[in-house]
């Protein structure tokens, strides 16, 4: 496997010249940061990365996590990288001043997610949950929850889950049937058995704290009767230290096709005591605060995967010698031509790019108006779009990671099925990020049924006044040009889907999601070819400039079978019945 | 994971109402067989594959194949299946009366392979490799070497193997440089390492026959200095029986994403006793032969997986119930409706039926051209069909068959992930058919830079004549016009490459096979749909027609994303220099 390279010089690029990072820390008050700050601190989160983490990632795969006696091992130096991860101050990056975190803005602490993505995506969920649940707690738990546990997790002494599936259900959340019975001391006995619990049980810390979905004895049925709370693997004594063992356990990890290093635990819940988060029966609005978050970063899962799987089809396309390129000889003196100059080649590469890259503008375009709603919590206009990105980000970014992963693969032949090279690990590790926090079906109903439509449509008109500012920064008046015409039409065709029905707007739900996706990736490739040609940078002007041209031409005319389709309606969605789908 | 049902009642239909078997074997001499002799075959095909290779899949996938002392050994279960398949004549199906072979049509044959893709990839792939063999051997080899290896390789007693590919050559054979040097007795000593060998080695029998390609000591350079040779594992006495070890062994066995239950070899050759097949310096057009067979198999592996993979999520989607769906409440006595009612989830399976469907129509056909070509050689324009469609059938359904697996996955959500199902299988298997026997970027080239162009466009005009035969045949003049349509529009773009510059088609290559591809199979749902309305089977009939619907609202305005890229040309896919891939 070629050893990952942190994409220094493109987050470089992106903050510095394209989103003006300087000008945006002081809009936003964050006057403690500036670019030069940010990419020391890129930079040492890059070697974290390359140095610690990423040498993890092959033998994690082949010897995953074991259960023996009721306990979880992850592989060998996983624990040891994670001591190290806290010790440097990592897991507290993001996590808020008064329990020990470091505020770090998003537009730093989003990079340095890609790359542990990149680097081992099975080492790094475990931390992404932990970020989850301190944001979660942060905003909904009271005083003396957050003061007895939070330190603790924003330092990484601890870390969290999230707990909503069960068995019997996964998209509904209405149907979960985990109880919480009150207690004489104000907890909650919690029993039930929850499914697909990453870093359910681990050997990294001595604690573990577990944000769990259950029903009150007297709740509502559906999902307006889902409380959420936190049930700690040991009960806390006194001094606030763990001591006593509360009645969970894990009950199996699953087999799956990756991230075989990240423990998937089934979690029994025998009367654990738990702690209330929240108000009664508004689980789920809390739990969605962790959700929110963990979409966005799973839409990071996928970046971070095709990254590292660009980088080693590149490396391996430069190396390898393979008959003569059509376009006439390029290496003279060697036996053959490296496979990089035949344009099939060069095309899964550019697609690759084109693809990655994109991405990694849209997730820093969305790192920012994190900024912008973390300083300033009324600014409706960056609430709103992080809320129409949200799922494009987690399902768009995914898709396009299977998607890059196996063109990985598919540049080294028969290589690329081996597995010491590595390229195939790429692809079975994110293929979980379709499925987890909310399949990639449901985001795309999340945004058509509910984003797109919520208040007349006034989240997509904050989205396209958003990526209406990228466009008029663009100088070039022909790329301008045709920047607002795909925007505008990504607009007009948007709000022909207000008036659909209920079916209609379901079976085009994914369509439309990629449709979107593919239009904004494009306004982003113009916006950052443009702004390129005044980096000082040449090879990146040449690249973005050139890059953009591939995308325009290769690439963006998938919005039209995206359109086609999600225009067509439900009717030849929903016609085939029963017996039709498997006659005999 | 849900039991494998052959799709008998699919074969039936479009075997005699849309092929109309019993006039084609009338017409090309066929006269000992007849649909009702075709199905009751394919029905004992179908108990085999189902009762027999299915139940070890699983199983297989976990256990994988070991190497030990030299030797490679299989799954249980695995060995026994295969002699029960040779000992139930299966083996020699396709092989000719002469050597002990039952001359089945193809028509027979391929439903036959497909039920056995669906059923174990792993398991299928070593009798894959032997029938290739035996095609070769027939049309190449002495008559000595025929008397004394064909009759076991038909019968299955012993089996074949091809040997192409070495370390440093792999898509470009002129760089091959196993030796092979002539020998006092008339044989040739061969010398040199082989990678992914499948089935090099393993304890199905006693006898291994590799067929090799090496170079005479007074060979030109490149791809016309390699010659075929066969090397036996074990070298035959007087009578024919194997005897002495040859000097060949298994360096080792490959850890792969997927198809783990077969054994993928290094084969190292020690100065081995082999035997010249065909004439000296034609080894590569004697390899063809086994490769173009081998091609179209490789393409029957993607629509068996697909199959399987579609069963797997119909099967989950009619009884997972989650929410209730948009269009309204369809299960009242269930706490939720099945997944299946979901536009989304219908969406994804009607995608992997429109597919499967649309590719078993076209491996028919395939087929059907394959029996032409058998019993009459001189039939050009079959030989034509079959030269244009073969990297069509090879990449295209094999690109479906990811897509598709992949698509089972995500109906299942986090569940497909999880190993114990067997749909995540399904993926890591199939995804080797887009990368061996000629990568799909391989097949693409072949297509477009050899195929199209050949002969001013010959075999396009027989490929046009082939789908015009069923276009005609449509009775509904609305279909039947948009059918025509579909075609002709496929001609013209086709036509409009013959001019392109080297570069240019190398760069359209992948898009146009594609474009190509979904243009066809819109002419078959046309042609197969229109045809059911004439069965006898109602559920047939309407399946048929609203799957051509979807197909038409739904995916075949892919092709319009695919022709933007190919007429893109080359120049957006070869700008990008150097650094400009990946600037520090």
């Amino acid at each position: 496997m070629p050893s990952y390279h942190a994409p220094l010089a493109d987050f470089q690029f992106l903050l510095r010249d394209w989103l003006k990072l300087d000008k945006h820390y002081q809009e936003v008050g964050l006057t403690d940061f500036d670019v030069e700050l940010a990419n020391e601190i890129i930079a040492q989160g890059a070697k974290f990365a390359t140095d610690v983490v990423a040498p993890l990632n092959r033998d994690g795969d082949e010897a995953g996590c074991q259960l023996q006696d009721g306990k979880v091992t992850t592989p060998k130096g996983f624990a040891a990288a994670y001591q190290e991860y806290v010790a440097n101050g990592w897991n507290a990056m993001l996590g808020p001043d008064e329990f020990g975190g470091q505020a770090l803005p998003y537009t730093i602490a989003v990079p340095i997610h890609e790359m542990l993505n990149s680097a081992n995506l099975s080492w790094r969920l475990t931390t992404m949950l932990t970020e989850s649940t301190v944001l979660a707690m942060c905003k909904h738990a009271s005083d003396d929850l957050q003061q007895k546990y939070l330190h603790k997790l924003v330092s990484g002494e601890w870390t969290g889950t999230m707990n909503l599936t069960e068995p019997h259900a996964g998209t509904d959340l209405a149907l979960l049937n985990t109880k919480a019975e009150p207690q004489q001391d104000g907890s909650y006995a919690i029993t039930g058995n929850k499914i697909f619990i990453t870093g359910g049980d681990h050997d990294w810390t001595d604690n573990i704290i577990h944000m769990v979905l259950a029903r009150l004895p007297d709740a509502p049925k559906g999902v307006k009767g889902i409380s959420l709370f936190l049930v700690p693997k040991l009960l806390l004594d006194d001094e606030g230290n763990p001591a006593t063992p509360n009645a969970l356990s894990v009950g199996s990890i699953e087999h799956k096709m990756g991230i075989k290093a990240s423990p998937t635990c089934v979690m029994n819940y025998d009367g654990a005591k738990g702690y209330l988060v929240g108000e009664p029966h508004q689980g789920l609005a809390c739990m969605f605060t962790m959700m929110n978050d963990a979409r966005f970063q799973v839409g990071l899962q996928g970046l971070g995967a095709a990254e590292a799987s660009y980088q080693g089809a590149l490396a391996y396309a430069r190396e390898r010698l393979q008959s003569r390129a059509p376009q006439g000889v390029q290496q003279p003196g060697q036996k053959a031509d490296a496979i990089l100059f035949q344009p099939d080649v060069a095309r899964m590469l550019l697609t690759q790019k084109s693809l990655t890259e994109g991405c990694r503008a849209l997730s820093l375009l969305y790192a920012k108006y994190m900024d912008k709603e973390r300083t300033n919590p009324a600014d409706q206009q960056a609430a709103d779009v992080l809320q129409f990105l949200t799922p494009i980000c987690k399902a768009f970014m995914t898709d396009m990671g299977l998607e890059v992963t196996s063109l990985g693969i598919q540049v080294f032949g028969g290589h690329g099925y081996i597995r010491e090279w590595g390229m195939e690990q790429l692809m079975r590790d994110v293929r979980i990020a379709m499925l987890y926090e909310g399949t990639n079906g449901i985001q795309a109903l999340d945004l058509i049924g509910r984003k797109l439509t919520r208040d007349g449509g006034k989240m997509l008109q904050s989205t396209y006044a958003a990526f209406t500012d990228l466009v008029t920064q663009i100088e070039d008046a022909e790329h301008q040009s045709r920047a607002q015409a795909l925007l505008d039409d990504w607009r007009a065709s948007s709000a022909e889907c207000l008036g659909m029905s209920a079916a209609d707007v379901a079976a085009a739900a994914c369509d439309y999601l990629a449709f979107s996706a593919y239009s904004l990736l494009g306004v982003l490739w113009y916006s950052m070819a443009d702004c390129a040609q005044r980096a000082d940078n040449k090879a990146i002007a040449e690249s973005k400039r050139k890059t953009c041209a591939f995308y325009e031409a290769r690439i963006l005319g998938r919005r039209d079978a995206h359109r086609l389709a999600f225009k067509a309606g439900a009717d030849s969605v929903l016609a085939v019945k029963g017996a039709e789908f498997d006659y005999q």
